[in-house]
């Protein structure tokens, strides 16, 4: 019986030797071990026929074997990658980041698996019988007397089942999409979330939502749109070979709209590039893989009631908005309860004289986002996201110095693995995954839509945010974001969970080369790019790692280094200076948003002092009919530390303070004579304070004219932490 | 077609819907939501009938959703665990170690589950055809035209088969047990080797290896052979309804020998207990389980030529034999190969300056240890265990501060959590797995078998070892040794490996309730006995953490604290003292076997230069034709600090110092006149300083006329790091 024929043939099955999925068998499963041994082990008992089991449990040794060989290689990459990152930090090369890194060395193990292995041909055996017409989870198989369990591991297309002479190595470096889903990316949001600066992206939230919202939708429908028309381009030209409708266009649109800028925003990171920019491109890229992962869900659900899928249909339109709703509002509480409950365990118990157990605790609670959205039928990566956020916000106040600096270090470790995972399987996966769709029209066109549809995503919106904004996004940060573009982790973990029709694979193979693409090019071109756009980069933040030692790397691109000073810890400074709520509320008004204000002050007045040590006693806030729940859940930390916040959560607590002073902002320039300008004028270092920052601003705008001798000024950044070079001008 | 009847019939297979087991579909699976969500996802493009396909997606997200509250129900408990752990340390209760309390509310869930949750059967589908002889590992199903795939879970016993009726819940709850074996136990198992008090372990090396091997050895054959002589009891009185052979006792024996005093070590680690008692039980606890690992993989591995299982093979056994030896000694192999190659890189890189890169790295040489080692069919736990001894005992110097301190911190954090997952798992299994034999005779028996099998394992070899040690290890510790021989995570996870059988499903009970009542009577019964057996408590070693401000704890039971002074930071002064190789020499040889002084000076003279960034400078230890050799592996750094040892390193590097100086050594004593006396002198407190430790030691032997007064009195044990109490007097 040919495999291929079983889909006339009816109902019937065919089993094959295949090797166990790599990750899958060896991490948890080992299953055919674990049965082979089992009949071993049991061999002495039973006084049955051992030779076959024999040949069984030597295959399964084999498998495994060979499975923990894949696991080895990728290991082995990650290793590599490692070491040569080191050196590239080492020597100060930037032009190629470890993501970009880790992806070619997955290329070169990819093609030495593809081309320097001979396809060794799995034990074919294809057996039929009668079975019911649907699929069940488990299989039980009676084997000569022996009952195995089968565990469904996922349909394949019929295709597919011809390819069974496949190299098996191959097959063995190709594993379950939903790793990505359920164990590589939660750590990455989760990160993502849980390492936000607040005080930045809260101060530029309203553009932050409006980009990752609103934005993602619209380049999703463009770049549905135009692919849409360029499938039909396909059709007429006779390129096309199988189906591609209207909502697969769309589903393109929605996983290639997760902005992933990762390369970009290590390097904003060394070199201490614009704050509010920064905080802008990764506010918005770590909503927006939120955003496209509900977007291509609600696509999927959006299932016309004929069978004709092209036509518009109103009730299947709402239904999916209405899901994209109820997920994404659902995943964000049960992110947030979460956080909350952590944060209200932490501060009504002393765990913190334990860090271990407080480390354990916030670990094991942030999973359980996770599995409690999962359960809800929620997206559990989006709940992570917004768990991360609010743990950052709310229970981080509440750990000890030590777990502090565990959690952050944990998930940093983490995040970094799991990424650089998923990008050097990526390269991998060009050369050893077996169905690639390489259609060039396909992708020519999907280049040209995500740059039109980032255009249309950036300029229309800036220009209706600048309207509102007091401190408008530049052009020159208009043009940073939309060249940082960068399609990553996110887009190739939605176009890995399904590659079953052939419209699926080409976008799969298309999504695969746009991250290839940018992340290369676009990460390469970072640095010429921010020199050539005149960003402002060496704009350190005081942290609380180096709050003592403070030494300031700044230069600006082509500019005197002396020119601008950065800010110092003033945010703090002024802090301590107007404590009171009154002088607060007044200067919040002239600058945000009334939502963002209310919700400001909701959170400063009552969420904070409930939630963690810090923020005004709960008894001045509250009415004082309820004193005595106030006092309860005031802790008595507060009173004794009345400065509201404590030096360690200034990088982690919105207050009004960062609000207004943080440098670049066109507000310090509207109450220019506040104390706050006093506090960052006692600058260290006797450099000039700038009085007005707007004119920076329009500095950076406009009068490019020192810029000229500035190209190719060789950029020196900063090693981490123990390197810690002094301040150095451009040369 | 009756499920039972399958076996009768012949080859024939059965499919249920049975839900997908717990952490695997959970993790990485979620095959079958996939697969549903891949028909789901293809609807639009194919043209199918959809209602099946809907029914099957329901089903799958509803499984989906089950596994979710399944996992959820785990980290519930282990933050209750957690929480629980808290208040105890709190209150300082020492009667229950948080292992026991994971059991105890891992019990409580059981219940519950067991008898709160309904039964709810499966679908029961049963379905037959025609099959090969053999189990493959991968099936391809064709159900309409659609491929899905199967991966084998592993074999069912034929009663198992029958019980599809039964509760779900408790299904979901059970789950994959090479879980334990390959994700749970090697962060366990690492964390043992990397935080090894290499100082003590090395100086008790002899012993340790002899408790390990002989003593381990000695204990699975007496506890085979009694057993053995319990089953057959069994068979005469009537109550073994299927076969137990020889083997399986044999078998039983080596899952039972491996210890675990987690809660003895615990208690110890909080009262500060006498450090060469703790070696001894650390070290065979941590080295016993490698050997109950490789033991009982021998022990299947003997197989006679003939069918008679009861007869002895000689050739069989010398194959076992053998099997354990290449076993054992390839592990060993791979965990030092692997440990040696990551401490090269360490050493020969920069890689020091980015902390994150380092940890990163030295998460995944470790790792790969463990797929090393299956990759070459050796164990991967125990060649973790070596790997983490080795990557203590050179890479840990060449790591840069920061590093040193997440990787302790990340490995304790595994650590933690596997553990207390594996013994909250315990207690849940007691009334969730399906498949317990409960034989009073058989628990009985093995009660007795192991308290014997314990005996005739401490007490003949310390006897022997005794003849040869200089320091002699006295009747309490021989008598505390005894008491610490619990049982744990490694003696289930081996039980809970195979239990398709009959003898092994009773083998699994009895673990179970041995591990229970070990960790619950004598974890509970530790502070009892240590007064009892008036064991020196409260002695504590110079930690890197706390070198500084370090503050003594120090009382003994029932004698007055301020008798012994215990030793301060001594070590390191001497070691500064005699730097020279010769002084060291010389003193070495009066108390070490010529083996370990053998492998100490070259460990001291060629390893630990050419591997780490401390010891003498290669170029004066190599004879002279290897100069350039000698130059190019000699790292600056020993020039530079010609003092040999880093002050950070003193607790991890074995060094002549600490052979000789800590208290309690009757080589003090032989050498009671060196400069180390001087140092050990100058010590804070005001304390007296007893000439001869040889004193104390006989008094701790024998004369115990003071203890009578000191019977119940309350331990007062230091919170640890942060509330770290003043030395506090017993009341």
């Amino acid at each position: 019986m040919e495999p291929g024929d079983a889909a006339r043939l009816g109902p019937g099955w065919a089993a094959r030797a295949l090797p166990p999925r790599l990750l899958l068998m060896l991490l948890l499963g080992r299953g055919l071990r674990g049965a082979a041994a089992a009949s071993s082990y049991g061999a002495a008992a039973e006084d049955s026929s051992a030779m076959e089991e024999l040949a069984t449990e030597k295959e399964a040794e084999e498998s495994h074997r060979q499975d923990s060989v894949s696991l080895l290689t990728f290991i082995l990459l990650l290793t590599l990658t490692i070491l040569t990152i080191w050196l590239f930090k080492h020597r100060r090369v930037r032009f190629l980041h470890e993501t970009g890194l880790a992806m070619i060395y997955g290329l070169i193990v990819g093609v030495i698996l593809r081309y320097g292995t001979t396809a060794t041909s799995g034990h074919d055996k294809s057996l039929s019988c009668t079975q019911e017409d649907r699929a069940f989870s488990t299989l039980l198989v009676n084997v000569s007397g022996k009952f195995f369990e089968y565990t469904l591991k996922g349909e394949i297309s019929p295709g597919k089942v011809n390819s069974v002479e496949q190299n098996d190595m191959l097959r063995k470096v190709t594993f379950d999409p939903e790793v990505f889903f359920n164990i590589l990316l939660p750590p990455i949001i989760f990160h993502a979330g849980y390492s936000l600066k607040k005080r930045h992206f809260f101060r530029n939230l309203g553009s932050i939502l409006a980009y990752a919202f609103l934005g993602t939708a619209v380049s999703c429908f463009i770049i549905g749109n135009l692919m849409y028309g360029v499938v039909k381009l396909m059709k007429i030209v006779g390129q096309l070979s199988d189906k591609f409708y209207y909502t697969d266009c769309l589903f393109f649109g929605a996983i290639i709209s997760a902005t992933d800028p990762v390369t970009v925003l290590a390097i904003f990171n060394e070199l201490h590039a614009d704050v509010d920019l920064y905080a802008l491109l990764f506010g918005e890229s770590v909503l927006n893989d939120a955003v496209a992962i509900v977007l291509s869900s609600s696509i999927v659900a959006y299932q016309p009631a004929g069978l004709n899928t092209h036509a518009f249909d109103a009730a299947a339109f709402f239904k999916s908005v209405g899901i994209f709703l109820g997920i994404f509002s659902g995943s964000f509480t049960m992110g947030a309860v979460t956080g909350v409950v952590t944060a209200l365990v932490t501060k009504f118990t002393k765990l913190h004289c334990f860090p271990l157990l407080e480390t354990a605790l916030f670990f094991l609670m942030s999973w359980s986002t996770f599995l409690l959205a999962e359960a809800c039928g929620f997206t559990g990566v989006v709940a992570v996201l917004f768990c991360g956020i609010t743990q950052a916000h709310y229970t981080y106040n509440n750990l000890s110095v030590e777990s502090r600096s565990r959690t952050k270090q944990l998930f940093e470790v983490l995040h970094f693995l799991a990424e650089n995972f998923i990008f050097s399987y990526m390269g991998l996966a060009l050369f050893t995954f077996q169905k690639h769709v390489f259609s060039p029209v396909f992708i020519i066109g999907a280049f040209v839509a995500i740059f039109l549809g980032r255009a249309a995503h950036i300029y229309p919106l800036s220009f209706f945010l600048n309207l509102g904004r007091r401190h408008k996004i530049g052009w020159n940060f208009q043009h940073m974001m939309m060249f940082s573009g960068l399609r990553g982790a996110m887009a190739f973990a939605l176009a890995i969970r399904d590659t079953a029709s052939y419209a699926r694979q080409m976008m799969f193979t298309t999504t695969l080369l746009i991250v290839f693409f940018t992340v290369w090019i676009i990460g390469g071109g970072t640095t010429p790019m921010l020199s050539w756009l005149n960003i402002r980069v060496g704009i350190e933040e005081p942290s609380e790692e180096d709050q003592n030692e403070h030494r300031w790397q700044y230069f600006r691109v082509g500019v005197d280094p002396d020119q601008d000073p950065p800010p110092n810890n003033d945010s703090f400074q002024v802090l301590q200076g107007d404590g009171s709520d009154s002088a607060r509320g007044n200067r919040t008004k002239q600058e945000s948003a009334w939502l963002f204000r209310l919700w400001y002050s909701f959170d400063h007045n009552y969420l904070k002092p409930i939630l963690t040590h810090s923020g005004p006693p709960l008894t001045t806030t509250l009415p004082a009919w309820c004193g005595l729940l106030a006092q309860c859940l005031t802790s008595p930390q507060v009173y004794e530390n009345q400065e509201p916040l404590r030096e360690e959560d200034s990088d982690f607590i919105l207050t009004e303070g960062d609000l207004t002073l943080t440098f670049g902002d066109s507000t310090v320039t509207a109450n220019g004579s506040s104390g706050s300008h006093t506090a960052s004028m006692s600058l260290e270092g006797g450099r000039r304070m700038k009085s007005s920052s707007e004119e920076v601003l329009e500095r950076d705008l406009g009068m490019g004219d020192q810029k000229v001798s500035s190209r190719g000024t060789r950029l020196v950044f900063p090693l981490e932490d123990n390197v810690r070079l002094p301040a150095q001008s451009p040369e």
